[in-house]
C-alpha cells in the first residue's frame, strides 16, 4: 500500500516533508573501484579495456574488434522487423523536428557606443554515448541522446554498449544507425567511460560524454567531468500525475505504473481535488498489479515509494507539484493548458487525458532525459543546448573605447588589477594624442 | 622566461602537447575537512555558521547580525566615491543590456499529427552567489553573476561574502545593490555553501549556488551539487592573444600581464606569425614587469606558465587556438572578424586592438565569468541560461493519439515495458471503440 495523505490532515505538512526528503537510492559507493579503472585505462589504453571487458562482459575482444563493423550492424539491423523499424523511424523522425527547433541563434549588433557585441554558438566536435548493456538497453535511449548531437552538429558521435557474453541488442544497432552515430564501440562500465574521456589507441577522445548507466558509469563520469563535459546523473524515474474525477481510473493506475515498473527505487504520486477517485486509482493499480509482467518491481516501487494525495482544490495540487518539481508531470484535468501556468518546476509536462507519459518516452517529439530527484528546480532535460556552447564576441572601435574605458580603468584600480587598467590606459594615451 | 615555441621546429608538437597539458594547479585536499563542516550546518544551522565565521573570520555574528541590514548596506555604499559609483552603474547598465538579450523564448506549435508541442521557460526560484572576501573580493564578479540571475527572473538572490575581522568592500555591496540581490550575509567558506544549500534557521536554503571562491569553497559546490544546481568549478584564468606584427608591442604586453597579475598559477600566451614581433612582446613584458605592482605574481604565472608560439600564418594560429580552446582569445589582426570564423571553441572573443581583454572583465556588456582549463570544447561562460530552465510540453488529440500511439505500442513492447505499451492501448481501445 503506498501512502495516502490528505491535505486537511493535521500531519499533512510533516508527512509531506517526509515524502520530499525519501531517499530511494543506495549510491554503492564504487569510487575507489571506478578509479583504478580508469587510472588503468589511461595508462594501458586498449589493453586494459580489452582485459576488463573480458572479465565483466566476459568477452574476448581485440583491438580490431573493439568497435562494430558497419558489416556487423547491417547484420544486426536486419534482424529487426519491419514493423519495430517502422516504429523506431517514426520516433527518430518525431524527435529530429522537435530538436530541430531547439538549435540557438547567434547575434550580433551595435550598440549607441559603437561597441559591436553578440555571441556565436558552435557545437560541441566530439561526443560519446553511453547506452547500457542487457535488460536496461533502451533503443529510445539511443534515439533521444544521439539525435539532439546530430541536430546540434556534432561531427563525430560515438556510442559505447556492452555486450555480455557478446550478445547485441539488434534495436539498439538499428537506433544508432537511425540517428547518424559514427562510432559503436562493444565496451561497456566505467573503462568504456575512460576510454571516451582519455582516448586509447583505438578510440579517438572525446569532448562530451551522455547518457544513463549504472553506479560504476555514474561515478566514472562524475571522475571525468572538467577533463571533459558530462550530461546529469540521472535518478531512479518519477511520475506525478494531477488528476480530476473525470478520469478512467484504469488509465491513470497504468500511468502511475508505467514509471513503477522501471526500477524498485521508482516513484509514483497522484495528487487529485477527490477522494473517491483516489480510491478508485488505488484500486485500479491493484488490479492491474495481479498481472503485469514486471508486478514485482512496479509492486515494489508503488509500495515503498507512492503516494496519493488528496487536496482541497487543483490549485493546491498545482502548488505542491511546484514542491516536488517533479521529472514527468501529467495534467489530467478539464483545462491542463490553464493549470500548466501555474507549474514552476517540472522536466515535462503531458497535457490531458489523450497524453499518457508514455507517449514522451518514445515518440512524443520532446526529450526523455529529464531532471530527476527534484532538480527540476534549477535543470532542464536533454536538449540541443547541451551539445552547443557559446562564445560571446566583442569589439570595441576608437570611440567605443573611449567612452567606456574610463570606467574599466576606475574599476580596475579599484579592484587593485594595474595591468588591466594600464591596457586600456595605453589604448586610449595613443587615441587621445 | 616563458616559453618560446615555433610551429617550424621539430620538436613543436611534442611541446605544444606539454603545454596543453601542464598542470597549473594544485587542489588541496580539502574534502573531509569540507564535509564535516557541512554535515555541521545541516545539523547545528546557524550555531554551527556562527561558530566557524568565529574561528575562520574572527567575527562574532548573532542570528540577528548573519545578515546585512538595510541601514549598513546604506553606510557603506555612501562610502563608494562618485567616480567608482558611475563606473559601476555603467558597468551594470551594459552588462543588463547584454544580458537581456539572452532571454529565451517559449515555443508552442501543432504538427500534422494534431499532437501539439512546445516548451516553456522558468527561472531559478532562488538562487545564492558566493563573493570572495579579502583580496579576491571583486564588485565586479558580483555584477557579473547577480545580473544574468535578475535578468532571468530569480525571485530571491542571496549573496554571501566572508567579512574578516569585520571588513567588508563598500564597492561589493554597492553592486549588490546595483544588481538587485536581495539577501546578503556576512559568512564565507564551506560553511555559507553549506547555508546556501541546506538553509539554516535564518537563511533559507537556494537551489542553485553560483561564485567563485577558494579550494574550500569549491569542494564544498561539488559536495551539494545534486541538492542544488552549480555553476562550473573555475581554474586559473588564461589569456590566448593572436597577433600580426601591426600591433605596439606594449598594448599586447599589457594584455597578457593582465592575466597573468591575477594569479601565480593563470596563464598567458600570445601566438603571432612574425617573429621579430614576438621578440618584441617580450620584451614589452620584461619592461612593464620591472614596475607593475603585481609583478611578483604576474612574473611568476609569465615565467611559469606563458609561452610565445610563432606559426607560419594566422590560419594555423587559429587551428592551434581551436586545440587551446582558451576562456579568453583576442584577435589583434588586420581581418578580425574573418579570422574569427575559424574559432570553434573559445569562452570569449575580443575582436581588434583597440578591444583589450580588460574591457570584458568590466564595462563591455558579456560575461567574464567563461570556461577554463580548455571546458570551452564543451561548456559556456555564465549567462542568463544558467538561472532558467526548460520544461517540455506536449498534448496529444485523440486523433494525434491515433496516429503515433501504435508506434508507442510496439517500441514498449520491444523494450519489454508493459505498462508503458498499456497505458497507450487502454485509451486506443476507447477511442476506437
Amino acid at each position: 500500500m503506498p501512502q495516502f495523505l490528505n491535505t486537511s490532515d493535521a500531519d499533512f505538512e510533516t508527512r509531506f516533508v517526509a515524502l520530499l526528503g525519501a531517499k530511494r537510492e543506495d549510491s554503492p559507493d564504487v569510487d575507489a573501484v571506478v578509479a583504478d579503472i580508469i587510472a588503468d585505462v589511461r595508462h594501458r589504453g586498449d589493453a586494459a579495456v580489452i582485459e576488463l571487458t573480458s572479465k565483466f562482459d566476459r568477452l574476448e575482444l581485440t583491438p580490431e574488434t573493439l568497435r562494430f563493423s558497419d558489416e556487423e550492424i547491417d547484420a544486426y539491423c536486419a534482424q529487426v522487423s519491419d514493423e519495430e523499424r517502422l516504429a523506431l523511424e517514426l520516433a527518430a523522425d518525431r524527435i529530429r523536428a522537435y530538436h530541430a527547433r531547439q538549435v540557438p541563434e547567434d547575434a550580433s549588433w551595435t550598440d549607441e557606443s559603437g561597441a559591436t557585441l553578440g555571441w556565436r554558438w558552435t557545437a560541441v566536435s566530439a561526443a560519446g554515448l553511453y547506452v547500457p548493456g542487457g535488460l536496461a538497453s533502451y533503443p529510445s535511449s539511443v534515439l533521444m541522446n544521439a539525435i539532439p548531437a546530430k541536430v546540434a552538429g556534432v561531427e563525430r558521435l560515438a556510442i559505447v554498449v556492452p555486450t555480455p557474453d557478446g550478445v547485441a541488442n539488434p534495436l539498439v544497432l538499428l537506433a544508432a544507425r537511425l540517428s547518424g552515430v559514427d562510432e559503436i564501440y562493444r565496451i561497456g562500465g566505467a573503462q568504456a567511460v575512460a576510454a571516451l574521456a582519455y582516448g586509447t589507441e583505438t578510440i579517438a577522445p572525446v569532448d562530451k560524454i551522455t547518457g544513463p548507466g549504472n553506479a560504476f558509469v555514474a561515478a566514472a563520469k562524475r571522475r571525468v567531468f572538467g577533463k571533459v563535459g558530462i550530461d546529469m546523473i540521472a535518478g531512479p524515474s518519477e511520475i506525478l500525475v494531477i488528476a480530476d474525477k473525470d478520469n478512467t481510473p484504469d488509465w491513470i493506475a497504468l500511468d502511475l505504473l508505467s514509471q513503477a515498473e522501471h526500477d524498485e527505487s521508482a516513484q509514483s504520486i497522484l495528487i487529485t481535488d477527490d477522494g473517491a477517485f483516489a480510491q478508485a486509482v488505488g484500486e485500479a493499480v491493484d488490479k492491474r498489479l495481479e498481472t503485469l509482467e514486471r508486478r514485482d518491481i512496479a509492486g515494489a516501487s508503488w509500495r515503498d515509494f507512492g503516494a496519493v494525495i488528496v487536496t482541497r482544490d487543483l490549485a493546491e495540487a498545482a502548488r505542491l507539484s511546484n514542491r516536488i518539481a517533479p521529472e514527468h508531470l501529467e495534467l489530467c484535468v478539464a483545462d491542463p493548458d490553464g493549470l500548466s501556468e501555474d507549474i514552476t518546476h517540472a522536466g515535462a509536462i503531458f497535457l490531458g487525458k489523450y497524453t499518457p507519459e508514455a507517449i514522451g518516452d518514445y515518440v512524443g517529439g520532446p526529450n526523455h532525459v529529464l531532471p530527476t530527484a527534484r532538480s527540476a528546480r534549477f535543470s532542464s532535460g536533454l536538449s540541443v543546448m547541451d551539445f552547443v556552447k557559446r562564445t560571446t564576441l566583442s569589439k570595441m572601435t576608437p570611440e567605443a573605447l573611449k567612452a567606456i574605458g574610463p570606467a574599466a580603468e576606475i574599476l580596475a584600480t579599484s579592484e587593485s588589477l594595474e595591468a588591466h587598467g594600464l591596457s586600456v590606459t595605453a589604448r586610449l594615451d595613443a587615441l587621445n594624442k
